[in-house]
């Protein structure tokens, strides 16, 4: 990985020839507060793709008609499941980068914008899940779901890399093993999600890869016993 | 109660033999950071439900017709008293969540993940009280209401057996009898919900259910000495 | 004030009989982070009633007419006024909570209640700013503007009271004369607020009142040392 | 800079004659909390500006139509550039204003509201947002969004400069050189966007200073090694 080897080598050089960078970005606890609050507010505003109450006004359906709403809201179930697996990738996300920052000691101006650049990607989450719950069937609305999942997946692993080379990871985890496992988990977790869309891509059909998907992360969330998932 | 003893004897040995799983989701700080958000932006979306001034268009009211404005914020009452409800609701819950959190000296990944599936949950009530107050007649509208708080209460619950199972409460809070505190809370506070919503049910309206809800959460709100609720 | 005495006499004797409300809601920074919340969400979404891009759709201004889309957002300059007058509201409001909150040493579930109930009001100011800047010449939409801005300042009043009865006043500031400061500010705001907003009502004609509040609003804000105002 | 020098000079003694000012506004963790709060609200705000599903209704695009979805999204990249100019935006000051804030000691209720005007501009950040995305070559639409990057530089300066006048700065950065590394910053960084923006005016066509703030941002963002720019 060359490029991220270049970019970890220069990058404290770089903030260290520069004054303002050297003592900008340092506040650990301010980070995962920004990350906090954008993973808050971005799951809250999924729900606003659940717009049912618009799109179900009163002049369609009467309003004691309860048959009527309950034969509504499931022919808009596609919406519900959208949000279902967003919710799950952003709770796994969370997690994952609540544990990153777990083993960081100190932080510098670089690594904050490497996380920057997760919450960008985060930001986006509410934006392709609304394309996708619009779409449902439409494989270029999951390309770019997808895209959305392996930008913050990149993003992700950067910072860990960066933090491991510069020296930012605190000194009881930063063993070559758990590099390994927080390195694996990343790799696994994207390889997965891309063998998972890649095909609908190529058959131009996008149910299997959602239902997929959904068991992935159920998967991640739920950490049941399966033999086969174990080592993931 | 066997399905959740079985999830709570096999959950802890379930993320001892998954590496990631043991450092992952551990910061008690954090999950309390997320869930302030949540609630605050909750809290706060559920405002965007009185959107009077879109439904009160200028060219409906003479902008300078008072008694006019006046009558025509009296016709959407339903829609405050279905905000004054929410509201009430996730006080009630971020309450009940603080105190469960405040008794917990650890948190581990499957702990995490059940106040994951509560905020899951929480971030539906926006869209369940749009649902309401659109159909506030409609007994479907009002069944997927309680569901909606039956979710929280469940997962709340499930929190706290695994919690005090596993042994991540406060050793000063881990006694029998606290635990019968908060569980009987959880416990009466879903049965009154529960015998409140089930009528309307049956007899298909909702006026009596969703008066009786409003006085059961000002109920725990305010907390009166009524002889008859006091050990509630 | 003999409602306020008996409720604050009573508060405590009542939660101590009841097991759950005695062990709740006692987190002091859980409260301020909800707040804090709360205040950033409102604060921000203030901005949405600003929907001049919506207002002004291609269509009716060409992309490329730089004098027509000035002149377009000069009409919209009411709009703008109101989202300014509701930010210096949350601003002065968020500086007397955090000075209130910091003078706090614990909390207890009748003080969270009370806070609740401040918030509470506190989410209603994007929906009445958003009455306000529709109808900015309605004499009821200032009413309502007010009885919001009132709501707040009851809650934020009875919340201290409540605190320096009970004793969750740090001894350093739980003096008479510190009690004195905290609610002769809020009775002279809340005057303030009253002589601007009842004459409105009379002569059913907003102007001269919102221009009075933005200056009373200023006032609080840049505290200038005005001779007659200094003592405010 | 005589103007800000006796607003700072009378700021203290103000504060200090008007005792409800001189313990107002004092909690630097709670000022810290509500910015992070608004950064986040505003950077997960700025992403409903994206509405492409609403704007790609079901009716002009077919759910299965892979490539006329992929071509509809292209003709909305301006809307994603303008998106990700404020997300860089929002993320350059939210890096400046926390390396400040962790160079303070305490906060008064004046330094506290200098903030609060530059939380009150960071608000202002969707809306500029939302009018230069949609008005992209419109010069008005890209004056306002400067006027709204210069306020903040404004307040932020000026805080900076209340701040270590008053005393507020921690101990071991209250030196003349971290001033100077502070405002110098601050002054090279509107100096440039000022730069950028005025041709546009006087041209009244923004494609080229839309493309140089993009530049900018993205050199404050990653801080390559160019010889010419290494002294911003």
């Amino acid at each position: 990985m060359p490029l991220f080897d270049i970019y970890e080598r220069q990058g404290f050089r770089i903030s260290m020839r520069t004054p303002y960078n050297r003592i900008a970005g340092e506040n650990l606890d301010r980070l995962a507060a920004l990350s906090d609050g954008i993973f808050a507010v971005a799951m809250t505003l999924l729900v606003l793709n659940l717009h049912i109450p618009e799109a179900l006004p009163k002049g369609m359906i009467s309003i004691d008609d309860g048959v009527g709403l309950l034969r509504a809201l499931i022919r808009h179930l596609p919406n519900l499941l959208a949000y279902f697996m967003s919710f799950l990738t952003l709770g796994i996300l969370w997690v994952g980068q609540q544990t990153q920052l777990n083993h960081f000691r100190s932080v510098d101006r670089n690594l904050t914008w490497l996380h920057l650049g997760f919450l960008l990607a985060l930001t986006l989450i509410p934006f392709s899940t609304s394309l996708l719950a619009t779409f449902i069937t439409n494989y270029v609305a999951l390309l770019i779901y997808w895209l959305n999942i392996l930008l913050m997946g990149v993003t992700h692993f950067a910072s860990w890399r960066y933090a491991s080379h510069i020296g930012h990871v605190r000194e009881d985890m930063a063993t070559e093993e758990m590099s390994r496992v927080h390195e694996r988990r990343l790799i696994i977790a994207q390889s997965l999600y891309a063998l998972t869309v890649i095909p609908a891509f190529i058959v131009k059909n996008t149910s299997v890869s959602i239902v997929l998907i959904v068991l992935i992360q159920l998967n991640y969330a739920i950490a049941p016993r399966i033999p086969l998932l174990d080592r993931l």
